[in-house]
């Protein structure tokens, strides 16, 4: 790829010191990229690298001051322009019709025939799986899970009876989509299991980490919709129902019945309470604890509140031993 | 299912709107629910969606005060009694003595005659599993491990070397029972690894929840009591105990050689420190951090104090702000 | 082994109220231990237990306090001293060139003759193996992975395309090396992933435990260094870079790019902000949420803050109830 249409692509204008006809075989960061590679500035941390870099091209925002001699790519989003130039790089594994010896298929699956199935997959009876898919290696599909075209599942991955997942979804290694939800009804001697009997659901388009675990619903179903990524090691209760284009990191869990409106920012650790409604755009702060419903907004704190009440809150906290021995004076 | 046969079963009462003789053929939720299924008020929230409802008949708390005209089931606990019912259309799976061909089964191992080996699942040698059980696709169950009757494991469940289930456990996917404790000690120059012989005891009734890791006793065992519940993505620590009926929602982490006992209610993201002791009957909030032993009682709060303190604290801890400007007034 | 021996092996030294002759067949608790076994007193809280053990002999530190009628073997640390003890009983499994003939191994990998590989394992093309490495049973090895001498993965165990692990390194159940790093650039539209091409490389003497998610670098790698040990559930992201001899525990989350340094003590449910450095030896409280660069230290809370200030803060908090209303008095 020439930096003329690396530009093409990103959408991006070279800078002077470019030479448009160079060639580029990837892109890697300021530090390690060679003078064959692409580099990009996106957080204002690494700028001290940027002179130092041997990259052939630097992709950075518009109104970045640099040196006129170092060759640069202005676009709007420079960490965009990265992210599809990878792609560019590095396009996702493609599927061709490989069923290893070793998978245990159920025949009565209906299974498009460029589909892979990799080495000691499962595949349960009445499973439908669309064109493109890859199952990967010790993957468990239970019965009667349907799963949509150009589907990603990484080794270990495990989708159980009934569940649904939609097109260009990717489960990263041993995420588990329909896990019994979390319901016991006290007899007065035992927890009486409630059989939970709803599916998950996930939209076109979602991406779930390693080792998250979707419960399954109780009566009805779980609903990840379209476009939602979820990190590692979440834990996403019975019922609950993700907007479409959230996303949420890693070791963040979602107690049952909960919804998460569309487009929300959720960071790591965080703990919902269930049956609570989160308003569309949120932007909730790492570790925070949400126990109550939530409009629009940014929050943060345990429990969670306005981020700017929660940052006077911590301010005064960290003052609070002096300020006490003043008062005490 | 007629609605005197599920007022029976239940122990409820019938309000005069319910025609007795009706069929229903499921349960479901107030606003899901069609004129041949049932439905129920657990949660005060939902109550609102009570005169919408198409349910066949609803289940009520004995004191709810509801229309005439509404067909309701009294019940000293609804939700109890939605599980009864739900038990009753959607009873367990039961194992017939299938065998999948890819399931790799050690010679030594004794397994009853209707016990279910799902595909690609690993039986080690001197394994022993009792009648009705139901080993999932991919599991991996370790040398002379024992394993009751009537227990289910779904996929990706993983008992290691000498471990013992009781009667009707329920592994979760990707449960993984008897991994090293975390166990070193420091030489000087490494972490040197102390290995683990304890063994992990699962009695009888107890549920482990997807991707959950119980670890092994570093000496003696890690043991669960009867009737335990843990949700997913879980951390038990080597040694430790937890009495019968405990529960524990899900991300909870309970370090080395501490002991919780009966019938505690631990929400979740929960972090106890090692070789504490947690009374019998503690209920203890989400996202608490348990630092010491606790009496009989409710605690919330990192580090954990008794729920009313910790209520009183959140209280002023959000007034703070306000407060200090006043004093510096 | 006799207890002279084993004075030998621990470097201690035994009181007179030994018999340097007798044989012990192993270590236990001080409750539970019986005359053929050895105890030790590592952990003050149980010191009460002492004069009640059956111990042969009870691995002491030097100048513990104890009767003279007690067989104790003095060292300057007992806890080091079982280890080297227990160590000396339980020997690691050795590898003896067992392949399972359900084990799927491609033609193209090059694996060391006395490597075990166990049911239904899967080693993809171009894997290379070195001698006295266990593979587990369900472990799945990605093509191009390079594994080490010595290594011990337990089942269902998950070491994606490209990783590589040194000698020495032990993967706890269902560990997962090499999931895709959690990054995506929005588009205006949807939040386009960016392929993760880094690696994952884990040094010599690693210990990942059960669940454990390493995700592979987005560009470049992420590292763990000589000796890390890491607990169960763990999230380490993209990029992240962990010292030698690091260790933490269970259900803590680190951020992409975080670099932690040699040495560390990380308690369990702690979470690290990406792009952030933590020196060198620092010890980090459980439950802590550190989101800013940190010098050698001691360091608790979240947001965390040195551990003398965070003890003083939450001190006040717990008094400030009663501090508020007199002043309101």
């Amino acid at each position: 790829m020439t930096l003329a249409e690396a530009a093409r692509l990103v959408g991006g204008s070279l800078s002077d010191a470019c030479v448009a006809e160079q060639r580029i075989v990837g892109i890697n960061t300021l530090t390690e990229a060679g003078p064959h590679e692409a580099s990009f500035l996106a957080n204002a941390k690494y700028r001290s690298r940027l002179e130092q870099s041997n990259a052939a091209v630097i992709l950075v925002a518009e109104h970045e001051r640099v040196p006129e001699t170092l060759p640069v790519m202005r676009t709007r989003d420079p960490y965009l322009g990265f992210a599809v130039l990878q792609r560019a790089f590095h396009p996702q594994p493609t599927a061709s019709g490989r069923r290893h010896k070793s998978a245990a298929i159920d025949a009565s699956a209906v299974i498009a025939d460029d589909v892979d199935i990799s080495a000691q997959a499962v595949i349960g009876a009445g499973v439908r799986i669309g064109r493109g898919t890859i199952i990967g290696a010790g993957c468990v599909i239970g019965d009667n899970v349907t799963i949509g075209e150009e589907c990603l599942l990484h080794p270990h991955a495990f989708v159980a009876e009934g569940c649904m997942l939609g097109d260009r979804v990717t489960l990263q290694a041993g995420a588990v989509i329909g896990s019994d939800g979390f319901g016991y009804a006290w007899s007065g001697k035992v927890h009486l299991k409630i059989p939970q009997t709803g599916r998950v659901i996930l939209a076109d388009d979602v991406e779930i980490g390693a080792q998250t675990c979707i419960d399954r619903g109780a009566l009805g179903d779980t609903v990840i919709e379209q476009g939602v990524k979820l990190d590692n090691l979440i834990q996403v209760g019975h019922n609950v129902h993700i907007g479409a284009h959230s996303i949420m990191a890693s070791q963040t869990g979602i107690s049952g019945s909960t919804t998460i409106g569309a487009g929300c920012q959720i960071g790591g650790q965080v703990g919902f309470a269930g049956h609570i409604e989160i308003a569309p755009g949120c932007k909730i702060a790492a570790q925070s604890g949400v126990m109550n419903n939530l409009e629009t907004g940014v929050y943060g704190g345990s429990p969670a509140m306005p981020h700017r009440a929660w940052m006077r809150m911590l301010a005064i906290m960290q003052k609070l031993p002096d300020l006490v021995k003043k008062l005490q004076k």
